[in-house]
């Protein structure tokens, strides 16, 4: 089968297939398979996330520096975790990897002892290192503490009506009667914050973070009440202390609240991997491209609300650009809605194979069907 | 996504998913899926076959009727079994529907003692009905009885050395002493018979039916060099009678040795996917088309070795037309080797699922897929 047709421009944009490859990953192995069937295309790299794991790894992927810093985790132990310096001085602070919910340490505790006290310490390093620009990868935190921890770890205390001081976890949050910003460190009202996050979500209520988010993370039913109203308490407390509101701007039920300290802290929001296409240059890659192949671990709905295949896919139909969706797993009942945006969605999975499979031989399976895939849209040479 | 291309021409030619579907309903399903993305398509369907299982309901599918006769089963139990008649008079006779490997009736007794003569009755009672001309498809047979029954069924007679008759089974070949041809059916002489076969192999010895085929129909390992033995006595008896050879000739292995006793009947023999493209009109649909899908249950690198895919593939290359395999499942270890002929090699599964659920959602997962394709090669209407 040999083809005369020009030499395709492919732009590569998929998500992490998470447990199984980095976005990095699964971009390199997409291109050794439209490279096996067109030598000559020129195939552009543009590794996605959407603020959760693996934030950081795309966003470094076009440069930058990674650097680890000593920080407490969500259970209270200390840690290594790694944070970003992008090109541009700003830096990327990821939620996943301070206080994560795939990491055992951190969920070795129950939710009301887990602290984001280390998110706070990692942007107080930065701040001495004279960062000023900080995006907060907002996904896959194990913590529900309102973010509490955060501001403790930049110098917020906490106390009890008796005047004790308390531990900034949702445990705390119970008896906290006093919030004493004083202390908290000035330089933060000099930086600038952007919460990467997709979701709307107030701090409290029936759409807060504990009553939608909680669950995952081990809150147990008869739970949400109280902690969401520790939460509350705890937004009393600081909105009155900083005198603003934030706890039903959308985006503060982020990673357990999270999202009500930063913007409390003056932080701006956007969708996770809006600003991850914007870093990674996703428009100039576009731009004279014929071909988008974007993809993710398994697609479903939630792909279309905000997920990062979809971004990619919005920014190539801006350009004009077909996308193709290349996914471990793509649910066939979203499989109609998913066709209306999509040049096609696929899987690798080459007939029965179970997920272990899947996972083991991602990267050879991925290769395959984008070379297969290729070969249909433009034959071979 | 919409798109402006002229209405593409597409040529649906697939094997059956055995165990599954059909392959007209395998056409249907890929036609569905087709359509879905572009209803302005012009489809053109061709279910293949390759002298297995399927063989009768793919040459059937154009048209001709199908007739259901009583004629004995492998086992010896009588049983109905269709054959086809085709439009222009003459008659297919499919092994695997009178004496298949997936009978349980004819895989209950040990394959010594299994018979062709199903296959004799029909032919017999289709030489009553006037046929003269006949499709014999030899794929997927449970007997090793060197076409004995078949034979048996049209007339011969098998004694002993003292003269008793005998069952034409492998078990009495064993102690056959004398064949008589004298009440064959006279009408034979004026049929043509067509083997419908992809096997090259002899009758007997080391690349002889029960060496290579045996063991999958439960010949074992120590009854090989007998049961190879009685049939080579059979073949002396019948040569000798008839006063022709054929046991060296290919395809007489074919079908535990029914292709000799074709021969003897002078058969000639055609790959079974040649002669099902050839009724099913594969090249008139092939003119002016812009794509063919095939696909079959499983590919691998039997696949390249006459199977139906693989001919319709060189008939649309020969077509000019671009050929694309949707096959349940697809070898990773053959890909590349399918990927030099076929336009991509795909499978409907969408990502990690069981056989179980492969085989129930078929239907769905293939009119899925091929939407999807079709999607990626002209864009959706």
């Amino acid at each position: 089968m040999s083809d005369t047709s020009p030499a395709p421009v492919v732009v590569i944009a998929p998500d992490s297939f998470k447990g199984s490859l980095s976005a990095a990953e699964v971009a390199a192995a997409i291109a050794d398979g439209v490279r096996r069937a067109r030598p000559d295309a020129k195939v552009r790299l543009c590794p996605m996330a959407d603020g959760g794991e693996g934030t950081l790894d795309a966003l470094l992927s076009r440069g930058g520096a990674r650097r680890v810093l000593s920080v407490h985790g969500a259970a209270g132990t200390v840690r290594e975790a790694a944070v970003g310096l992008l090109e541009d001085g700003s830096a990327v602070v990821e939620t996943a990897e301070i206080v994560g919910i795939t990491d055992a340490d951190g969920m070795s505790v129950p939710v009301e002892a887990r602290s984001t006290r280390g998110m706070g310490e990692a942007i107080r390093a930065l701040l001495d290192a004279g960062v000023r620009h900080f995006y907060v990868a907002l996904g896959g935190s194990s913590t529900n503490d309102g973010g509490a921890g955060l501001l403790a770890g930049l110098g917020m205390k906490l106390f009890d009506a008796a005047g004790e001081a308390l531990e900034p976890t949702p445990a705390s949050l119970a008896r906290a009667a006093r919030v004493d910003v004083s202390q908290l460190d000035a330089r933060v009202a000099q930086a600038s914050f952007v919460g990467m996050s997709d979701v709307d979500n107030p701090l409290t209520g029936e759409h807060g973070a504990t009553a939608v988010f909680g669950p995952q993370k081990g809150v147990r039913p008869e739970q949400i009440a109280d902690i969401d109203s520790s939460l509350a308490r705890f937004a009393d407390l600081l909105e009155a202390a900083l005198q603003r509101k934030a706890r039903h701007e959308p985006g503060s039920g982020a990673a357990g609240g999270l999202g009500f300290a930063l913007r409390m802290l003056g932080a701006h929001f956007e969708p996770g991997a809006e600003v991850v296409a914007r870093e990674a240059g996703l428009d100039a890659a576009l731009a004279g491209a014929n071909w988008l192949i974007t993809g993710e671990g398994r697609s479903d709905v939630q792909t279309l609300h905000g997920k990062a295949p979809f971004v990619a896919c919005r920014h190539a139909k801006a350009a004009g650009v077909p996308a193709s969706l290349l996914s471990g797993a793509v649910d066939p009942a979203a499989l109609p809605r998913l066709a209306e945006h999509f040049s096609g969605c696929f899987s690798p999975a080459p007939g029965p194979i179970t997920l272990d499979t899947a996972i083991r031989d991602a990267a050879r399976l991925l290769a395959n069907e984008a070379e297969q895939l290729t070969r249909l849209k433009y034959g071979a040479r």
